[in-house]
């Protein structure tokens, strides 16, 4: 039953896998431990029930080329999440390879605290000129949401070193996701992943996120109501991605900025997952015609290769941490890695490609086919209850009967089944292709969530209560 | 003028470097800006005072080798401070290049997401071999920070789960430091680094750090008071680095951890800073006979290449987050880059050289000699106050008649015009040299920050104001 998949090759069959499931555990003293009971024993996932881990048909990957991935045993996927929202250009793209060992053949690392390496120069002031930001400054780390924690700490102390002492406070919104730090965790809202860590989190403003048709009017009026203690608005602007691909209207966000600007409010855009063209331009903000004054970005920056994540400041903003040597305006903030260098080699690089490779203009077309084929074939299905989207940033919702059938996660394990990597959130399927896919992957990709949909909803709508896998 | 180091190679005079000082703001205009003025014009530095960055004498690496660094115009220098404390077997390992070009032509990256990549399986297993924590488990991160905010909240939701709501709070030392961002933050000191972001940290009780002799008894008492009410106690095991390498004994720490276990209270030892060999056993907890509940590392894991961190968790910790999938018990909390692979690759083949090369034996061994050559050149100088030093980590304290004199600082900048790149925490200058530093290359450093404390103290004690450089 070995399939011929759209990349061309063999695919081992789904079978093969399955018979893990048969009583491995107990094999597992007189055989050789699969990858998965290995990786099941030892490594905790983030997002993931470890009890449910090893059941949940993971894969181990092994390697990966193109949009494909392959696991251990040598089965092939569709990459359809970008390995998670953080690959553009595909995996072992040779250009990138070739920076990534052209830097590895000058330093791995040096430290940006008190001192600088040639190549973070260099990205920088490539990013520069494409941020929307105003003059912009670069203070870089690694994980996302330190890319966030630094935005709020700089907003923050801006405040208190421009004498300030009233503006201590966040408006956010409803719905956001802006990492699972505590700093930024307080910024998120705890309806998207529980409230466990209220008591650590540090109180906010909160007015509706995009699932609320009149969040733009309500989020205006609370700048106005609360802008004399507001440092500064915190938004992912155009799409909230972890509470189900919500979407805005440009002109909403835009409003929103305007706001800001007209109360003296900061804005600090999370485009952690928006940035680098997921939305069809490279940043989203663009399309608010935003300049915020903090931008945090992640995950796209290196292509999906490695850790990086920085917070561009404006110039005003960086201006008012000016003082003497070790004086308290200074941000005594920093992390180790913060501007790695090889890192900084691969998104020097990637950033290079996505302008010659037209990756912008691939983003506009591929979206535009997807949502053709989206509502075509996944819309008119009875389960499915909406399709959002924007660029390549899709959620589809499933209108379960019930979150305990869990319509989300075992939709996508069909599809992981069919060789597609999809991973939900909650009955919200993400499609999330890499910005290179190509047409005939994006027909093969709804083909198999189609499928999917079908093998766990049996074509039966929200009102049905369809069981079994 | 060329000097010629230990390195064999000829150094480029100063002289030239200094012109940079003389006016290089008024000439950017018409000529081609040094790469130190690029970078400050753009790059905003951790911990720094932009306003006097580009006149406290950074280097703008280009590349390294072993234990050199090569700034832009061709400059040599003894890399003193580990590359900020993260190096620890040279730049340029050929062994761990290998390893990255090797991943490399497999994958990157992918993601640990609710699946799984077989290099993190193999670094997981292999660092389960070594770490003192019963029944580990690996979640991963990049930023050092985000492994202590992992194991805070871990250590807070455990409680949670197992049904008891009065432990949410930590215990943690004076002179703290466990990182940025605000979770990180609020467990460290803000004696450290100001407390200008205390309206945003959570509350903490605090019991004195290693810089008291009484610190052990006092914070074993605090945990007998308080254990009602203790998610978990942190702490540095052996070194408190950032308030300035204050050194424990070793029993004194293990009468915590004994303390700890009495009292049911769980054990978070931070050894981001300490661990992978830094004070002569893999990790510091070993020589204070610990087995923490949680143990963070990052900096050395990757021997300096790659940003990656992790949380390291004891099996019964863990198992208190088992439930149904999606359940309340899961931890919702995850990265992007979490078990990178190209750093996986790295950290893995890095964990087999310390072994192999010995590197255990050779810190034991270059630590006394460092020690020894302390005592005869640096102690006795009328300008140092202390020496502190577990293995290769030190701490030589100045005793400055008045910060402002900002000898710490002054003293570094001297020691990299002299060659050796070091960077002080306030007046106590850090010596933190990769682990395979060799014996004369040890007698080099000591030897330079000796004529660095001369040229700037000018050979006086610190009751006499020394002015100038």
């Amino acid at each position: 039953m070995a399939r011929t998949g759209i990349f061309g090759r063999a695919m081992k069959p789904w079978s093969r896998r399955s018979t893990r499931d048969a009583g491995s555990a107990r094999m597992a003293l007189v055989t050789v431990p699969s990858w998965v009971e290995r990786d099941a024993a030892i490594v905790w996932h983030g997002f993931t029930q470890m009890a449910a881990y090893a059941d949940g048909s993971p894969i181990i990957v092994e390697a990966g080329s193109g949009r494909e991935l392959v696991d251990t045993e040598g089965n092939h996927f569709l990459d359809g999440i970008s390995s998670l929202w953080v690959n553009t250009l595909g995996h072992r793209v040779p250009e990138l390879d070739a920076a990534l060992v052209e830097q590895l053949g000058r330093i791995a690392h040096s430290t940006m605290l008190g001192n600088g390496n040639r190549v973070v120069v260099e990205l920088a002031e490539r990013l520069a000129a494409v941020v929307p930001v105003d003059r912009p400054h670069f203070l870089f780390g690694s994980d996302g949401a330190v890319a966030v924690e630094q935005a709020l700490k700089i907003a923050f102390q801006y405040w208190v070193n421009a004498g300030d002492r009233q503006r201590r406070r966040f408006l956010v919104l409803g719905g956001a996701y802006h990492g699972d730090t505590i700093g930024a965790l307080s910024l998120g809202d705890r309806g998207v992943f529980g409230e466990v860590f209220d008591p650590l989190c540090f109180p906010v403003i909160r007015s509706p996120g995009y699932a609320d048709p009149g969040w733009a009017e309500k989020a205006c009026a609370a700048v106005e109501a609360h802008h004399n203690e507001l440092a500064a608005v915190v938004i992912e602007p155009l799409v909230q991605g972890a509470a189900g691909m919500w979407c805005a209207d440009a002109s909403d966000v835009a409003a929103l900025g305007q706001s800001c600007r007209r109360f003296g409010v900061l804005l600090v855009c999370d485009e952690v997952a928006t940035g680098f063209g997921r939305t069809g331009t490279l940043f989203a903000s663009e399309q608010c015609g935003l300049r915020p004054d903090l931008l945090c970005l992640g995950k796209g920056i290196t292509g999906g290769y490695l850790p990086m994540s920085v917070t561009v400041v404006a110039q005003p903003v960086f201006e008012a941490f000016l003082d003497r040597d070790l004086g308290p305006k200074t941000f005594f903030h920093g992390h180790s890695y913060g501007g790695n260098a090889l890192a900084a080699a691969v998104a020097l690089r990637h950033l290079e490609l996505i302008e010659k490779w037209g990756i912008l203009s691939n983003v506009v077309q591929r979206a535009g086919e997807l949502e053709a084929l989206l509502r075509r074939s996944i819309l008119p299905k009875p389960a499915v209850r909406a399709v959002r989207q924007r660029g390549l940033m899709v959620g589809v919702e499933l209108g379960a009967p019930s979150p305990e059938l869990r319509w989300g996660r075992r939709v996508c394990a069909r599809a992981v089944q069919r060789g597609v990597l999809l991973r939900p959130l909650g009955d919200t399927v993400v499609l999330m292709p890499p910005l290179t896919i190509e047409r005939a992957e994006l027909g093969h990709l709804v083909e198999v969530l189609g499928a999917a949909i079908d093998d766990v909803t049996g074509g039966q709508g929200p009102g049905e209560d369809v069981r079994g896998t």
